[in-house]
């Protein structure tokens, strides 16, 4: 199987910030693109396409912000639009001026390319259409831009009028476009379709580019086989973000392109970013990451079926197609009831415990396996798993222990529509190492339940452990789950960090308090067993 | 491009039931697997592959009860297992028994076709290896079984050592199997490399299989290309549930060769029950649907920008690659702060109201445009939006308004570890539509704050309407959002039935009481609007 050689010149041009923003259920602060482009930056891609100015506010607001804040070191920004307005001139179009007034070297155009395009949805003539090409990018041309021009519909333009849909990839090139891509705007294609139409397009002698998307769930297929067949600039979104089916995942197809073909893109150190890169923007977006995302997604490289554990302990190479330390991931061993002795005695190691006598690896196993069927998840839930093991090693002396709880929600008559006021009650027994046992009783208040109930601890904990202060709720994720029947099962997983550790607890539930109360009081206790909090000697 | 032809002969075998299994969180009960099963039958896949029976106890039930209770009109079960032990008899071995023995008539094994998992993992000679296949094979056909055999690691397997690789399909194929499966087991596959690999096995006579994973992101693709080279059996998921990244998405995969290359794989109808299938399945196993994914996703087919929505108004083929209602999708205006008049219009005539007067729906689309920036989010919550409409064009009457409400969550001294009791208590005025308005304050209880709360409200409500009683809440989702800044929001959607119909309220808040319970009491609201729970006549 012969590896295909990089091209001397290749373009990586992430489109998260405009094609991606498409998305539904997406919406980025000027703020939201300036860190998204930070990480990009970090990432190494050649280009970042930054929205479309003019066209959308917010868009221009950042182009403005960016011109003003964003410093870049590896990547250029890209500013986006279309082809001036039929029976019009690109030099008074005010869509084009905002394109070149945006700030940046490099601007991509999007113009239609598939003859019905032309007719039925911009109402004007294919040769009209040809001039709206040639006169845009030759405008921006003159003013000094680096010139793309995306193809739109060109696959489908292809299909139906071949013979057109070339004749604008050329007049692109003649006017001066450095890069024409072909875009596959509906997504039909599938990857044996794709060489053909790349290579026709290719005898024009323009360097050429590609497109995807992912409504057959071939983009990244499709994305490699364009390259395969030429391209040497390919365009995408980090997490596959965008309309319908998203656009081509760029970080499938870097990694691919990389790790398979061996192509240098990114400097190895940049690839080992590219899970951060993936799980930090997907914060940022607000999207759940999607856990079976290939080479970023948390399950990933995860081994869950006891056979496979016991052979990857053997030689890894045996069980995963490339090692996830390329890309920032890990090879993680999944606590779960699929699993024998092997995973928990790898993951107890992993947390510094001795579990090599057999017996207690499989009681703790069964533990494991009860749990999990009352709806408890150990695979995020690090602090959770240890707990359990401490107990069961008999290496836990609770630093406290709960009389009751109770929290109330108000919304009182005169309050404003939808306020409402949450007051939250902790009797508790404090251990303090020396002066033993100390009951406290106290209210907390909060804009919500779990505040008040977080707030209560935080006052009950601190007359015996004053560093509990430092203790903050960093992140709270709450999943209500059908175990079977008309029950419902809550599960609340809690992140609380102390600045310079973060842990993950997990709590279950009939309903989101006690669940929620299960993680919280737990995040406190493990804590303290662990000792954080307390400041760190200065280093 | 010439559309490949298809075989006289071709398999769709379903492994969510065994491979899928082994997806990290999914755990299946012997009734979520019939349930599972039926859905598939109805589909109307080739094979259902049950799971490993002797070898998971949970399988070893599933067949039993497949055995005297699932009716499969279409599809045949089969039996999982392994080739036998090294240095044994298949006569002799309680697998192969269990597998003998499971009530169906195929069977599918898995064999070792890469040297270095012989020799590493099994533990044995390479000769050895192609006598267990040998032998269990043939055990199994003269046993009166029809026998697949997937040659795990097999394109690893084929790169390291080809000979030995081809070797142990010809002895699968010697020995009586009927389809031998070539496994990407690691997933490290991509298209381009498929063709070659196929083919060499292919030399081999018999029918070959395909069975990918998508840790290249290419399990779709792979499947196809391998299709191309001339397999005629292809496995995957639905949903492309497994493992690490997962199997090939066999939703993805059928619909890709039925609506591109024209295979009468399922008859329309069945292919219709694909969106719905692909919905139930994840019901069952309790896994978010993934909102993107390719034909059957809630968003596949939903257009936003403002840009298309204009343009689909005049022709849809130019912007979908297929028509959704094959699948069993809808095209969906979304509604979005990305979109213009033409979204709100047509998705309010959907509904069932006029919207051309334009300066109306401009001023309803500005109203929608803020309440998403404050989280709101109407792409789900037809009802909510409804709402929306009627208030801004006057045909809203109230039937009840709130004059408070709270609710109390505690955990008393002596509770069992982890119980709560919780006590809602609301007072509103209901507008008895001949008697006028009348106060009621009342208590409601629950297993937690929301059903306390939707207790209460039901009682609050029936005494004026009484078929209030008919409302039950079907589905519940929280999310927790930030918005920039520290201030997280809380979003909820809730389903509401009555048993005819089910609707989507939306309700955003400070913390999850907040926002839970502007989605409850609008739900109550739209559906007293709307008349429903009332008993329908007889047709």
């Amino acid at each position: 199987m012969e590896m295909p050689l990089p091209p001397d010149n290749f373009h990586i041009l992430d489109t998260t910030l405009r094609d991606g923003a498409q998305q539904e259920g997406l919406r980025l602060s000027v703020a939201d693109k300036l860190r998204i482009a930070g990480h990009l930056d970090a990432l190494g891609v050649t280009f970042i396409e930054g929205g479309w100015p003019g066209a959308n506010p917010n868009d221009t607001a950042f182009f403005v912000a960016a011109a003003q804040e964003l410093q870049l070191a590896n990547s250029r920004l890209v500013a986006f639009g279309s082809t001036r307005k039929a029976g019009g001139r690109a030099a008074d179009d005010p869509l084009t001026a905002a394109l070149r007034d945006a700030g940046t070297d490099y601007v991509c155009l999007v113009a239609k390319s598939h003859d019905a395009h032309v007719t039925h949805a911009l109402r004007t003539t294919l040769e009209e259409n040809l001039a709206m090409v040639a006169d845009t990018v030759s405008h921006l041309v003159e003013h000094g831009k680096h010139v793309f021009v995306d193809c739109e519909h060109f696959f489908d333009g292809y299909r139906a009028n071949p013979g057109y849909a070339l004749e604008v990839v050329r007049t692109a090139a003649e006017a001066g476009a450095e890069v024409v891509v072909l875009c596959d705007t509906n997504g039909g294609m599938l990857p044996s379709q794709m060489g053909d139409v790349v290579s026709a397009a290719g005898a024009v002698g323009v360097d050429l580019g590609i497109h995807c998307h992912n409504d057959t769930g071939c983009a990244v297929a499709n994305t490699i086989a364009a390259v395969e067949a030429g391209a040497m600039h390919i365009q995408g979104t980090v997490n596959g973000y965008g309309e319908r089916t998203g656009n081509a995942d760029l970080t499938t197809v870097v990694a691919n392109l990389q790790l398979k073909y061996g192509w240098p893109l990114l400097t190895d150190q940049q690839l080992a970013g590219l899970t951060h890169t993936s799980h930090a923007i997907a914060d940022i977006t607000n999207q759940a990451p999607h856990t079976r995302q290939p080479y970023v997604g948390h399950s990933s490289f995860a081994h869950k079926a006891g056979l496979h554990a016991s052979a990857i302990k053997v030689d890894a190479d045996l069980y995963q197609h490339v090692d996830p330390s390329a890309v920032g991931n890990d090879m993680r061993m999944l606590i779960s009831d699929m699993a024998g002795r092997a995973n928990v005695q790898i993951k107890g190691e992993q947390l510094g415990f001795d579990l090599s006598d057999r017996e207690l690896a499989a009681r703790i196993t069964e533990i494991i396996k009860r749990r999990e069927a009352d709806g408890y998840s150990y695979e995020a839930a690090d602090a959770s798993f240890e707990l359990l093991l401490r107990d069961e090693l008999g290496e836990l002396d609770a630093p406290f222990g709960i009389a009751s709880w109770r929290v109330l929600t108000e919304h009182r008559p005169g309050d404003a529509e939808g306020d409402t006021y949450s007051e939250a009650t902790v009797k508790l027994v404090a251990h303090d190492p020396e002066l033993g046992p100390k009951r406290l009783a106290v209210v907390g208040e909060g804009n919500g339940p779990v505040d008040a109930l977080d707030d209560a601890l935080t006052q009950a904990l601190v007359p015996v452990f004053g560093h509990v202060e430092r203790f903050k709720l960093v992140d709270y994720r709450v999943r209500i789950m059908e175990t079977g029947g008309t029950d419902a099962v809550t599960r609340t997983l809690i992140d609380m960090s102390d600045g310079d550790h973060t842990w993950t607890t997990v709590g279950v539930g009939g309903n989101v308090i006690e669940s929620s109360w299960e993680a919280l009081s737990d995040a406190y206790f493990f804590g303290l067993v662990k000792g954080y909090g307390r400041p760190q000697p200065i280093q």
